[in-house]
């Protein structure tokens, strides 16, 4: 676990960006750095890619103060698209901006790694490169939705279309420890993605998964249903990556058409128009509320570093959130306490 | 099939309401079916329950004219209870008002049954009393879902836990025929849901169902995503019922939300309210598109027989619905196709 350890650097936190692989090009990457050290004097942040396009670009920013000596370029010659097999980035995209990153952080030279890019190859790259933290089978991703009281974070939402009640207890694992380090939150409630509450519904991979959260010292609160994400119910919700990513992608499929709806409503002849006008600070504030942008970061974990990847069209906005999400992690060096508690549990079962 | 053939009943469609197993009692079941039958002179209904209770109902519509001729009670002394396990109801209430629905319809005493009570209990009994039509393995629950353009059909919504792919290529063969009579759709689009578009995503299951698809007279496009439910990809949308399930809660739960952030916004201060009571005729008719009661009525197919499932806290106009969807498959006589259409793929397959 070294390559995470804090010790290898300096007390300063440093994160590598990969600057080129997001759908917006490096401008939002770049402004959400400058938008970010500005607010973190103890931060230092490595943008990975095209050396002249990103000091052409960071030169513009140029006359905004002693902040940007926050901010340096590590040169890498290749871009991973979007649309390029996992298997393919890792064979023959070896200086890429989003590899480069990551070696930066296998090599303990950052904390953290951001990336807008690819999720397939980010997250094939990030378990070649830096290895899965032992005891854990496979890496998943975790991010928050919003919810009536909040926000719930789900997990996995992709990187796992089959997996085994021992991994949905080790997804409970990991995501109790990234939530206590980003939310503070002492015992985060974990709850089982079902299709009913009652001890008789669901697979029978849910039903031993839940049997093994009961034994766990995790505050494992039971089954609940694809409702109770936008509930108060659970701090994080568990489900293999199959489920996962077809609820997130059923849920921002259904907000985009409600927002639709609105806006089509309020468009409807020149009253409707005049009432829109009228309403729209009251629109504006209800949009900032589902604002996806705030909840723009998710982390990779069971990974031996921290890696979050952002939206591939965020913008400034939603890329700075990501990098927020990545100096917590690292902050409560969440790969280490992962670690600890998986052979703590490994140990108990043995 | 004899049992659910035209010819068993004059050429009127007769239906067979569970009048007593809503969350709102026979009172909303009863104004639905005053309701509906002024508008179809040539429908029978059949409230099955406590008929001293449904008599009585049933009076304070007395004065509204002949269409009253039109609707008959039928006695049933028990009720199934919304908590209470499908065996149980199958094994000790063999006189409920759920049982006796269904036994009407196996008796050719009914087309089409309807009830708005415990899910799993209907499919049970359902199951139990009519049987499933040769060929089809599962039975599966298939509802419609606001879509951008209209609506979208989605199945299985909850009653298989895990599916083969065969069952998979099944309720695609379903949901076909049901798109088809209730839509009058001439060749229904078909979308397998996963977790991306490309051949290489998912499961091996939906690989192989993906496979079946493709080789079938079905018009099968591919594989589509969560947002797609809500977009105009595909009219029947088929995954496994716990992916189904969650899908549909998950969105049921995001458009809660987000109508409470949006009352929550309209409602913050005196400026706001003012706007709010503007804006109001352009609220409920944004509320109205996106009603559920518009959407109610799940059909559980690959039964011998017409079965509707009423969501429990159905209102008159969610469970005339219902009433309406049950009529349709009985006219394009849904079951009869999918045993000829199953007969016809087994027959190519072997």
């Amino acid at each position: 676990m070294a390559a995470i350890s804090h010790s290898m650097v300096d007390s300063q936190t440093v994160i590598a960006l990969d600057a080129m692989s997001g759908d917006l090009g490096p401008e939002v990457v770049i402004d959400a750095a400058v938008f970010v050290v500005q607010n973190y004097p103890a931060l230092r942040l490595m943008l990975v890619g095209d050396r002249p396009v990103l000091e052409k670009l960071l030169a513009r920013h140029g006359n905004q103060g002693d902040f940007l000596n926050q901010i340096t370029i590590r040169h890498a010659t290749e871009i991973v698209t979007m649309d390029e097999p996992p298997a393919q980035a890792l064979r023959s995209k070896k200086d890429s901006s989003m590899r480069v990153a990551i070696n930066l952080v296998k090599d303990g030279l950052a904390h953290a790694a951001v990336s807008a890019g690819n999720t397939g190859a980010l997250m094939a790259t990030a378990r070649f490169v830096l290895k899965m933290i032992p005891g854990i089978d496979r890496p998943a991703i975790c991010s928050a939705l919003p919810s009536a009281q909040g926000h719930t974070f789900m997990m996995d939402l992709g990187a796992n279309v089959d997996c085994s009640s021992e991994h949905l207890y080790q997804f409970a694992l990991m995501g109790s420890v990234l939530v206590n380090a980003l939310d503070n939150a002492e015992s985060p409630r974990i709850g089982l993605l079902n299709i009913g509450e009652e001890e008789t519904k669901g697979n029978d991979i849910v039903k031993q998964a839940s049997q093994l959260l009961s034994k766990s010292d995790l505050n494992y609160i039971g089954y609940v249903e694809g409702n109770d994400i936008f509930g108060d119910k659970a701090d994080v919700i568990v489900t293999d990556g199959f489920v996962g990513n077809v609820s997130l992608k059923s849920t921002e499929g259904v907000a985009k058409m409600i927002a639709e709806y609105l806006r089509q409503e309020f468009s409807r002849g020149i009253v409707s128009r005049v009432i829109g006008f009228l309403a729209l600070p009251v629109l504006k504030s209800f949009k900032r509320r589902i604002d996806p942008r705030r909840y723009n970061g998710a982390s990779l974990l069971g990974l031996q570093g921290v890696v979050v990847k952002s939206h591939g069209s965020a913008d400034k906005v939603a890329f700075a959130n990501a990098i927020k999400i990545a100096m917590r992690a690292v902050e409560h060096d969440v790969p280490a306490v992962i670690d600890r508690q998986i052979n703590k549990h490994n140990e108990a079962v043995a």
